[in-house]
């Protein structure tokens, strides 16, 4: 079964994911950051046993990990698929993910909520991920009693998640908007309508290969189905403005656009060493490029699929053994060139 | 037939070519910068005579140029070939070209001095070429009686070519000796024994593609075979110096070197603007990665080919009209990709 990160999914020419999350806490424990080692271990269990018991389905689609028990690489490669977060990687509660075959839907347990049910989409997608969060919280509902005032919603470590306590958020790739500069006035817009913008990997990470990454702050006082729509309705316009502004730069700058997306193309199938930050901006230009017709040897899945092996953590697991940051480089340029070079004629 | 300077010559892993040249003036004519236009005309002819009355053979080798009729492309193509100097380029004298069919032997009529009898050939092959200039000088002297001093020997415009009036040099790649920055050493050394270094075009020109052309500064108190024969033993040391420098880099830093020869690979092969400056410096990468085996499907022949055909005017000879500056560095990448491209599998 393919990973859903390698999958293309709608408006994949500016959307790479989406995303959907919810926070739970048990009514009956106390908030994560003050449970007993005894506490945090019911939770996990009471976790698994609404999820599993009486649902065979759900046994089938769904591993426990025991996140604890994971080594670091292990831990820091669920985090660079997005399937949990930083937060949870650096966390010393005993911790643990429920996670779908697909790694779709992770629910991650004594994070710094009780729960929090995720699910990840490719493309634009904000709709199908929140109906699958939406009956994973009805199941667990059933046995699970969750912290919840009739006025104020649902209950959460953090006040900013208080209410809802959903976070729907869109991974875009905007290399049009950021080369001409006008990134900067949507960013400004972003934020006057109640949006945070973040890097590719989540709080306090930079744009890496023009990746962007928006979501609502507002958690309180609207429906869930406001903030999907609001949040929807924003990411529309700037695929549009993104789509203009690439056939724009296209039609007036065509061969410094092809030189750009062309020397990139060449360097990814060459290189013998390259660090993560020059490949992610490699293959920005790469994704520009296959977007555009401008190369047509390469799919957006393999993008994706190189976008994601290619950080430290998933280097490390493939060569199955911790490398020096050099040797990083050395194996990275190696991996990207047999997936740039997979499709060549014989 | 082929043009000597795509050919592959001796030592051509360091070595792009040999040149000797001879400075000859006739002794019934005031020197080049007195001459009336007149006077000029009479030399041209003379030199004509000189080498084609009576010698068949040289009537079906050499051709005539009437270089003050070419326009300016025609003019800056042959001096990006070596074939004719920056002074002849520049120079308002009535002057003209007698060129032999594969651009090897060149006579050049009122240049700085009446006559330029120079010799070129790929690799490292300075013997050969003073023989050659030695057998023309040999035939005009048939014909022409040229200024000569018993004391002195041969006299020319300028007093530093005074004597044999002989110029030899060699152009070498040196790539590892310029990285590692050992050149400077090498290039102080040179001066002490009395050798002029310059760059790819002549005087006043850098070193483009670590490119460096030693030729003897003194012509006089010394038979032309000394001259020869201690630049041949200065240029047999430096091949050494680069050849053991390039492979104790590749050994100590053969991912490093690799990388670099690859991405100027990869970029050669698909960027589509590209300057001469930045050319020059990833041919000499890819020379230097297919003298060390790292690139196979290139060969030096194919690479002194795009060395020429990237300068200036070359490319606009070869497109047949005027180019912009931008639309050079266009055609530039065009045709250095063709070549690149050409034995690609089907």
């Amino acid at each position: 079964m393919n990973k859903w990160y390698i999958e293309k999914g709608p408006e994949s020419d500016v959307v790479i994911s989406s995303r959907v999350r919810l926070a739970r806490n048990f009514k009956e424990y106390p908030f994560p950051h003050k449970p007993t080692p005894q506490m945090q271990k019911e939770i996990v269990d009471k976790t698994r046993d609404a999820l599993f018991s009486g649902n065979q389905n759900m046994s089938r689609v769904f591993r426990f990990i025991d996140f604890s028990d994971l080594d670091m690489l292990d831990k820091a490669e669920f985090m660079e698929k997005h399937v949990v977060s930083k937060e949870l990687l650096e966390s010393d509660r005993y911790s643990g993910i429920l996670l779908s075959e697909d790694e779709q839907i992770s629910i991650m347990i004594n994070e710094e909520d009780h729960l929090r049910i995720q699910c990840l989409a490719p493309g634009m997608q904000l709709t199908n991920a929140w109906n699958i969060c939406n009956s994973i919280d009805d199941l667990l509902s059933e046995k699970i009693d969750f912290a919840w005032d009739e006025n104020i919603g649902y209950l959460t470590s953090c006040p900013t998640n208080i209410g809802t306590a959903i976070r729907a958020s869109v991974m875009m790739h905007l290399p049009a908007l950021s080369m001409t500069g006008y990134i900067k006035p949507v960013l400004e817009a972003l934020g006057k309508l109640g949006l945070a913008v973040r890097g590719l990997y989540g709080e306090n990470t930079e744009a890496s290969g023009n990746m962007f990454q928006f979501s609502n702050q507002i958690t309180l006082g609207k429906s869930e189905e406001d903030i999907l729509l609001s949040i929807n309705n924003i990411a529309r316009q700037i695929i549009e403005q993104e789509r203009t502004l690439r056939q724009e730069i296209y039609k007036q700058k065509k061969y410094r656009l092809e030189d750009m997306v062309f020397r990139s193309y060449g360097i990814l199938k060459n290189a013998r060493i390259i660090d993560t930050v020059e490949t992610l901006k490699r293959l920005s230009d790469l994704r520009l490029g296959v977007d555009l017709d401008i190369i047509k040897d390469i799919d957006i899945t393999d993008i994706n699929e190189m976008m994601l092996l290619v950080q430290p953590a998933g280097l490390q697991k493939k060569t199955s053994r911790m490398l020096k940051p050099g040797e990083r480089d050395i194996y990275r340029a190696e991996l990207v060139r047999n997936i740039m070079n997979k499709n060549k004629n014989p």
